[in-house]
């Protein structure tokens, strides 16, 4: 009897464990790396997905302050979930690129908005002085063979129109860079600019002259 | 007829693309990126896998000439292939922490030491003032309920005895990690350190005591 409590003492712990996971262990381990490591006044912090997560972003800028905190497959709620260990340090600036995963998953519209807006409130409300740099999903071309699943032009477009939105609301600046990065005519990205090379993500998105001013 | 060539051509072109294609997108992305930016020769390189990859280094140590150079998923294959970009910049220490991945995806000892005998080869020869650190890899704990394929005991024990080897062969520091990771008696990584928690490798691998002279 006493083994059979057992049994079922560890089976339901183990149970209760699993299902305590929300998140990737990728996330957990990031999330919890991040909660580990200050950010300052003096920062100004990446959040995002893999995008985000991908670059050397302190390297290619080669400023310190520049903080990567992005977490591969990522999506909304995951952002508003960790976004203590951000605004704790009252960052200088945030910039945040989110969505696209959220999409993929079919997260609607609505849901995926309303979460962008609370991690707009929370920002605001533990760190005022931040400024808040809001940039749309970008597009997505399936001939590259991956990430298809994230191929909802129509998703995207509507979700940008919302961040847009979003971002007049609160007075947050708002980066569209999705029309920069289509294809001519199409929804797609632009094969110039494919998944496969993250030097033209980075540069193009981050250092390229429409935005380094922003740094 | 013209449009049949023209098909043949594309098709053929985009299979040859695909062949072409040795490791994933994100090893793509990573190593594209990693050609870009540059190393100096006041820097220490981390390079190695997703247990380096996950890490915000420079910020750990607060040290801006620590350049992260992991891929998640690496292979020993995958480090020399791409050695290039890290040593053409002479850095001043190598710490390198690779072999897991190649253990999982069943690849031979004496395969795994020889690309790693390659890989300390060519460092030399590229930049002989360039301190190389090689590290022992560290066990895994399948009750974590990931990274079973990892779990193979004698292959890691095997694998570290020959990077230990090839330490002493070509005069590098070898750091012994292993045992410091394992649960007593057994040949599991130590509950102690869950790979949920990356905090825990985080310090205890980089800036515990034992290593933070190194840098």
């Amino acid at each position: 009897m006493r083994k059979l409590i057992a049994f079922l003492f560890i089976t339901l712990a183990l149970n209760g464990l699993a299902q305590e996971r929300k998140y990737s262990t990728f996330y957990e381990q990031r999330a919890s790396l991040f909660n580990l490591l200050p950010v300052s006044s003096d920062d100004i912090v990446f959040v995002g997905n893999s995008i985000t997560n991908g670059g050397e972003w302190h390297e290619l800028f080669e400023d310190k302050h520049i903080k990567n905190r992005g977490i591969s497959g990522d999506i909304s709620e995951g952002v508003y979930d960790r976004l203590e260990s951000i605004t704790k340090g009252k960052p200088k600036k945030i910039f945040l690129m989110i969505g696209t995963n959220d999409i993929a998953k079919n997260i609607p519209i609505n849901t995926i908005a309303e979460n962008i807006e609370k991690i707009i409130l929370k920002i605001k409300e533990d760190s005022p002085e931040t400024g808040i740099y809001m940039q749309s999903v970008l597009p997505v071309n399936p001939d590259f063979k991956m990430f298809s699943g994230h191929m909802k032009p129509d998703s995207i477009k509507s979700l940008n129109r919302r961040i847009e939105k979003l971002s007049h609301t609160y007075n947050t600046v708002y980066i569209d860079l999705y029309p920069e990065f289509l294809m001519q005519g199409t929804d797609k990205l632009s094969p110039g600019i494919p998944m496969t090379d993250f030097i033209f993500w980075v540069k193009d998105i981050y250092i390229g002259p429409r935005l380094y001013h922003l740094i």
